[in-house]
């Protein structure tokens, strides 16, 4: 069944291939993927709509020499099939096995790993410029999305290489997407591209490319390029300062191997753009490729997801539900997302206030100011963005929110442990650079109720609050109160003289289990507060619980370093405290992948861990 | 003198002069401006070269309730005038006087504050879907230079405000200056639209954009903006869904006042494209708009500046020529600034080392993935980037330096309290947000030699290292030495056994003096570590210093929520030591203006702020 797919151990073995067999390697690639992926899950449309780019690259270039930089990486994984990584791939995303995203520890086709989107032309142009410097000829490819596009840093990275004559190609993967359906002017300027006239034939784009003078434009050229505008698409681009080709079909090996060719013999900034489809080759990810971006196991006939029944909801939905129900009842309130609607649950927001909620690409700087300026008009936005996304608009939330104190509330989603997406997302420095920030509140709720409680908390608060919540559901508690808690106080969950734990949201269920555990079989008495506010900090809660002598324990699913146990220790040593200090956090380096369940286990931060550590101490 | 000037306090009495009398106020308010900065110094050439455009705006709009948000805020001299700041003008910049940049809490005609770029039509177009949101009717206005737009999260905000039709008026203030000459291929190309042509005339200008049809572009109107594009100048920002307008003289008030009032008139997000001189009328300024961009006092006459005689060198030049020097016998070092070449010390590496120094612009965020792909590359990047501009890239920093563990140098000027530009460039949070990344060492040198240690020390090490150094002059120490330094080793500056002292960077010699006259005149014998290295911490050293009973105290010049002394505190409660903790650092909210010693000396973290709390605990 997989013939050819089979024979490829590395790149050498694609170009023993003849370009004829290409397409039946295509399509045994794409087979192999929903069949691999069904029992595992996994970014699966992104993949598939690469397909004939990956082997056509492959095919050209001469990987590791050529640098090949994927932007965000999940569609990476034809790249990672191409490049010796078969036989690893059953394992992907799974703990121990292959990572979802490019790595360069992984592999030395993975010149530069990624897993947020918009750095690959910044990591090419680096890569080209040094080479250059280097005085070597390998060749640098950034393979990017018309989603990552929409990221200011893209824009400074063309800038930036537009304005020189580094030999670079950068392929825009044009498929209309980032995850969401994509957003904004470019968006809307790629569409005209690819409407305005049938899709150039690889022939025609070759000499036309080839006829081509390079060098720098000047004033007698710029009617030229004008009068070719009329005829040539990707203005936009020439006027950046790069030689633009296309638009071409990207599972079309008679486009693509002769323009890539072409493309290969000139130099200076080059960007090629490249039609694709996400989710190519299968139905259910061709139609609905939002749902199938990135995905749980589903079966293989059908397309349907296998779904655990009877979970409770997740943290997600009682965020975007909960906004939505505040909403219904106060026109102040608006939701900005950054091209992430449904990961992050404003998509349940966007339906019942479509008017007020606000996508903005992926583009978390401009996200941040644009609610500052809403707040400036008298909005109260809720600003949904992962944990890991946030750190894209840390200066922003100084500079534009906190600074002026403006009522914005950030809902930081997958915060903490993130899972199989692995330290790319790990949402483990927010507490860290959220809480050393003046003006800002910072919330973690204990389970999906205290999320609820804290979103009609926040609303209450005239400046900036951040509420950060772990991936996952949530534990099926009853979330009907909408109550508002009381600013900067912690919550007594249990009371004991042996002393004092203090647990941060997404830690106290587990860190709860671990105290019952320790009163029962050991008969040691803690007390167990529930932090909620990382700021302000309840010094006074802290204080009146501890215990001279006995032992002080954090628990909080973020870096140790900067987190909220090392200000917990300063009101202990400053109150003349002494005694056994245990601060369990998150280590001094990156996690690795797997599930939520084994990587805190790993950490000693699941119920047990945190047990066996409050008992040896 | 000043006739007319003196009668403006506020926009109301602006408005009451004929459209003839404006140019002499613009002529009087560039000799007020040239007259009343000689003194105190400030940002004078961005302010002349807006004083026509400040005027025409609030001649033609009603602040407060019509919102102008100037980007940057550095060029809002002639605006603060201009909305009743007259008589504070000479106060500017100085403590307890007026802000150097917009500011909310200033005045209502500051809707929103600046301080770092690019951040105008974010704020400008939240504002402006609030105020649609709401049904209210006030105009919204975004001033950016063409340095500002350089910065990815203004193309951010151009691709979300044009795709939708929220009326919106960004100015575009071309100077082809951002505070260094402009670089990359939107520089190129707004050169491209000013040399193509003769200005229009505004009287055809207005009838231009009058006689243009509002809407979203279709098929049909390609080959139309197409044709147009030879004759009209903008494609680019008319493909991001911008209505484009100019290029106009920002000097000419019969091109600035009828084409802002048919502007008015008009829906949809517009783009006005303005040609200014920065420092226009000042001929100092105006011949070298760098070095005139934000200065010191200087002599009116001759423009000539006040310098202090027989200063030590500032550490940014102890930087740039080491950093020069060290390239001489070093081919992999490269140098990378984000349009500061001068203010990071830059420019004396760029000198000696042209091809081996890239201006991105300013691009943080590009700046350090753009390093990191040179390091893969085989070289060993700097990144001179001020403390507070690298809020920008922490993202990058993280997932794409830190997470590969790539050895790029920051290099962070403007460490801590940075003076006259106020809240908005305090360097107060690095020390917090670098030392909680893995794989980061974080170092603070004790005065100019230490830095150049540092900087020989950073060579060596083969990952991810942070060097912050304040602003402002060194010590006049030997800087001949560039020894390597042991990483993670503290250095014992005094020796005593009546307590601990641990000093960061900056701080060490004020602590110094504290520590020295406390032995002197209280007989009182502390120990002062000179940190060196924040991250990896010098535990060892710590404790092994640490008495039991005896005062602790750490002195660093950033935040105390996540600063280093936090960890202190933890690693000595681990250790069982008890005794007053006290942590000289910056309080939980952000600076005022004023002079650096000024500052230090309210935060009480000069030396006799620092000597009354070692005292006092």
């Amino acid at each position: 069944m997989f013939e050819l797919l089979n024979r490829i151990h590395g790149t050498a073995d694609l170009k023993a291939l003849y370009p004829e067999q290409l397409p039946q390697l295509a399509d045994e690639m794409r087979h192999y993927l929903i069949e691999t992926l069904a029992p595992i899950g996994g970014h699966l449309g992104a993949g598939l709509g690469v397909v004939e780019l990956s082997i056509a690259l492959h095919y050209l270039f001469n990987s590791p020499q050529d640098k090949i930089v994927w932007d965000v990486g999940h569609q990476a994984y034809p790249h990672k099939i191409l490049t010796g990584r078969l036989a690893g791939m059953p394992t992907i995303r799974q703990y121990g096995g292959l990572c979802g995203f490019t790595k360069r520890s992984e592999s030395e086709h993975d010149p530069f790993g990624a897993g947020h989107a918009s750095t690959s032309i910044s990591a090419a142009y680096g890569i080209a410029a040094g080479r250059d410097l280097n005085h070597e000829g390998y060749h640098v490819v950034a393979v990017i999305g018309d989603g990552a596009l929409t990221g200011g840093m893209a824009f400074e990275a063309l800038n930036h290489a537009g304005a020189h004559n580094n030999r670079l190609l950068v392929i825009l993967n044009d498929n209309e997407m980032s995850i969401a359906p994509n957003v904004g002017a470019m968006s809307s300027y790629l569409a005209r591209i690819i409407t305005g006239k049938p899709y150039t034939q690889a022939k025609d784009t070759a000499k036309r490319i080839l006829g081509k003078l390079p060098g720098a434009l000047d004033a007698a050229k710029r009617l030229e390029e004008h009068v070719k505008g009329m005829i040539t698409p990707g203005t936009l681009f020439e006027e950046m300062g790069f030689r633009y080709v296309g638009p071409i079909d990207g599972h079309d090996f008679d486009h693509l191997l002769p323009t890539l060719a072409n493309c290969k013999e000139l130099d200076g900034p080059m960007l090629l753009h490249v039609v694709t489809k996400k989710g190519l080759g299968f139905s259910p990810a061709e139609e609905d490729p939002e749902t199938w971006h990135g995905l749980g196991p589903y079966n293989v006939e059908t397309g349907i997801p296998h779904k655990s029944a009877g979970c409770p909801p997740t943290y997600t939905q009682v965020f975007g539900n909960t906004l939505a129900d505040m909403a219904d009842h106060d026109e102040s309130i608006v939701a900005i997302t950054a091209a992430m609607p449904a990961g992050t649950g404003i998509s349940l927001f966007a339906k019942r206030h479509p008017e007020r909620c606000f996508d903005v690409g992926i583009a978390e700087q401009h996200a941040v100011t644009f609610a500052g300026g809403l707040a400036v008009a008298g909005k109260r936005p809720y600003v949904a963005i992962y944990s890991t996304f946030m750190q894209r608009g840390y200066d922003q939330i100084i500079h534009d929110i906190c600074i002026q104190n403006l009522p914005v509330t950030f809902c930081l989603d997958r915060a903490g442990i993130v899972g199989a997406d692995g330290a790319t997302h790990a949402g483990m420095f927010d507490i860290a650079f959220m809480r050393n920030l003046p003006n800002m509140t910072v919330m973690a709720p204990k389970d999906e109720a205290e999320l609820k409680k804290m979103l009609a908390t926040s609303r209450k608060i005239n400046g900036p609050v951040t509420i950060r919540y772990p991936r996952g559901n949530g534990y099926g508690v009853d979330i009907s109160s909408s109550s508002v808690l009381p600013v900067g106080k912690a919550e007594v969950l249990e009371e004991g003289s042996d002393g004092l734990v203090v647990a941060v949201g997404s830690r106290v269920r587990d860190a709860l289990s671990a105290v019952e555990t320790l009163r029962k079989e050991d008969g040691r008495a803690l007390t167990l507060l529930n932090l909620r506010f990382i700021k302000p900090l309840d010094v006074e809660a802290i204080l009146s619980h501890l215990k001279q002598g006995k032992q002080l324990a954090v628990v909080e699913e973020g870096i140790a370093q900067g987190g909220i146990g090392q200000e917990i220790a300063v009101a202990a040593l400053k109150s003349g405290w002494s005694g056994p200090f245990i601060h369990i956090a998150m280590p001094d380096n990156f996690p690795v992948h797997g599930t939520q369940n084994e990587l805190l286990r790993d950490l000693k931060m699941d119920s047990q861990g945190i047990l066996k550590q409050l008992r040896d101490h």
